[in-house]
């Protein structure tokens, strides 16, 4: 059996005719999980909002990793400045928190957020499914991203948290089965 | 401010006592979409089930990732066999496909499943939200895992299908925005 339009019955675009767009467009139709990435450096904090988060990317040791574009303004910031990097899953209902943290206004990003910090410099939300107290294990280029690989040193799970989830192009909340 | 159970009212557990019962039952706080990596080779259909996909690893090459545990018997047969992989994105309704296809039962994975397959070997699901035809672009090894990535070049999207996400060991529809 041949893959075809026909086959498929649904339209082939190749790499070579993609446009960024039409990569972004098809990249939706994958569900995403969304974290923020945050220290402390010098008193002030400093965070990004990533959807290429993956857990699982190893248990002994335990390690997740998330891929940052080349681009990024605040990535270098954290890479070089910070010694530790918290990590916290957005929760359902809580997706106001990644349009501020993600935003341009980089210096009021954590303006009535609440979040917490560790002497480290460790920065996460106080209200997520999922935190976890990471520092940098490897790191390796791909493409005009980096992919980070982090290694957990601590954690907390609050299963009775919903969680979120970014597919098509919208926020989609997901039922806590603890709650 | 100071990172505490006290601060976060929820517990705190270190990576030293984490054991992977314990590391699995906090990732599953994070939402996680399902793909199929599959090729044909010799003329039967080989195939694993990953839910440590990541799009968005790269636009300018067109980049996702996965990672596979060290221990996966099929990758390794993917890896150097296969010039080219199909990436399938599972959609709603198509749990079962996951268990099928994950299952231990390895020469009967793709019996009465619905796939295709081109002439380099690409193996995709017939109905799936997104498949895309990649080949490998780099690799790197991370703790008991390899990070695979893979290169797009050619793909297909139907966005009328909806999504499907595994968290806290759940299956999840997600509603189509565009049926």
């Amino acid at each position: 059996m041949s893959l075809s339009a026909a086959t498929l019955a649904k339209p082939t675009v190749s790499a070579e005719s993609l446009d960024p767009l039409e990569l972004r467009a098809a990249f939706a139709q994958f569900p995403q999980g969304i974290v923020v990435v945050g220290a402390e450096i010098g008193g002030a904090p400093h965070g990004l909002v990533a959807s290429t988060f993956t857990v699982g990317v190893s248990l002994e040791p335990p390690l997740v990793s998330f891929a940052v574009q080349h681009t990024s303004g605040t990535w270098p910031v954290l890479r070089d400045q910070a010694s530790h990097l918290g990590v916290s899953v957005i929760g359902a209902g809580q997706q106001g928190l990644c349009r501020k943290i993600a935003s341009k206004d980089r210096a009021n990003r954590f303006t009535d957020v609440d979040y917490a910090t560790d002497d480290d410099g460790t920065l996460v939300l106080t209200t997520t499914p999922l935190w976890l107290k990471t520092r940098i294990f490897n790191q390796f280029t791909a493409g005009d991203h980096d992919i980070v690989v982090l290694e957990i040193l601590d954690l907390a799970a609050d299963p009775t948290q919903g969680g979120l989830v970014f597919h098509q192009s919208a926020f989609n909340p997901l039922p806590s089965h603890e709650a």
